[in-house]
């Protein structure tokens, strides 16, 4: 048996996220079926990350087994012949049978753009969140403040109704900082719940607008405050960058 | 009887190019069927530039005139609000009613995007020409220079098989510049014949992967050399950036 790790790019769009789920369009769907022709047999294929609909990747990671011998630049392009356009194998690597994407995974980098622009731009418009009104960046780096080591976020309320899914993840960093009409801001940590970090960047929207004062966010996230929901940021801004191992 | 003038940015990949046609979708169409909606009349819309199926722009002109009195930053919101996500109308202005989009046109800068690498990038494809081997900048420089000026585009056979179509036009300059993985071909003229740009494009690729010399252009151009066919870019590399009055 060989072992592969892939790096995997894709414009999350027209996907229903990356877990494969019977007969929609998935990323890791796709790219089963895709190793599935090449190698003539089934697989089971792991990630990093489970990114959801319409969120994009440019450093998923990737792996599966096969008995094929397949060489790993052979396989780079035979996947690339086979997959559509908006998903992209970056690389290939034979990995020793240990590896695992998920388990292996020292942390993760995603980025999430924001636009403040009147208008919008119709050539960028599927990987941004357009926002019209103005936000203070200071604000958002004080709230960013709170939301940065080991932090309990079980006052999101985005654990799916699952009272077991452990709530304090470890955030590394925040940065925020801004190219242009664009408001990046970076996040780096171990492993992330569903929808965390399209809810972090809400929080620190709603600091940004003035909706909360940053130091409202330990209150908020320890569920003791029931009327301060803050909106949950659209996935079409958030983009995996890399996973480090 | 108001005129207004309006810059118009798209994402050229789901059109049919700019120009009205009966049930096909195209830019002007939908601008057209939007604008109708607010003024409640027909109007006659009126362009710079016929970008062709796939070819984007961030600065498209075009006009029309209205009985409505409308302002024009109502109207500019009112667009925004019916239009579909991929066009976007980036400012509206009233001007005399002698202003005409292309009659007034004084020059425009369209743009060309190569994406030299080994693996396509799935996060920016629909804007790019994907192009895996090297291309020598050097020899595209210098092929440049004999598509310059005032010069007759006759042998490049674009212009439909219509004999009455002037072949002579006027490149006041063309710029080729690297960002990274991205070679950028800026050209800047008075007006364009269809598919002239992505023919320009096209032999500077030839220039730059030597399957021609830069001084056989004159040649080609001239119609003296029939085996010496180039390739038309892709359209979707292609963007109208600015229109100048």
């Amino acid at each position: 048996m060989k072992k592969f790790k892939l790096i995997v790019a894709y414009d999350g769009t027209d996907f229903h996220g990356w877990q494969i789920q019977p007969e929609i369009r998935t990323v890791a769907g796709e790219l089963k079926s895709a190793a599935e022709k090449i190698l003539r047999h089934e697989i089971s294929v792991t990630a990093a990350s489970r990114t959801d609909t319409g969120v994009h990747a440019l450093g998923q990671t990737a792996d599966f087994s096969t008995d094929n011998p397949i060489e790993p630049s052979k396989l780079l392009h035979a996947l690339n012949g086979v997959l559509s356009d908006d998903v992209v194998v970056k690389s290939t690597e034979e990995v020793p049978e240990n590896f695992h994407s998920t388990h292996l995974s020292k942390g993760k980098h995603y980025r999430y753009v924001i636009r403040l622009s009147k208008i919008d731009d119709p050539l960028t418009r599927r990987y941004h969140w357009w926002y019209r009104h103005n936000l203070d960046i200071g604000k958002m780096i004080s709230a960013s403040k709170f939301l940065v080591g080991n932090v309990d976020f079980k006052g999101l309320e985005i654990n799916c109704g699952k009272p077991d899914v452990e709530t304090v993840r470890e955030i590394s960093k925040i940065e925020i900082s801004r190219n242009n009409d664009d408001l990046i801001i970076d996040v780096f940590g171990k492993s992330f719940m569903y929808k965390l970090i399209r809810s972090i960047v809400g929080l620190l929207v709603a600091a940004g607008n003035s909706k909360i004062l940053p130091e409202e966010i330990p209150e908020i996230l320890s569920e003791k405050n029931e009327h301060r929901k803050t909106d949950v940021a659209p996935a079409k801004g958030l983009t995996l960058i890399e996973v480090y191992y």
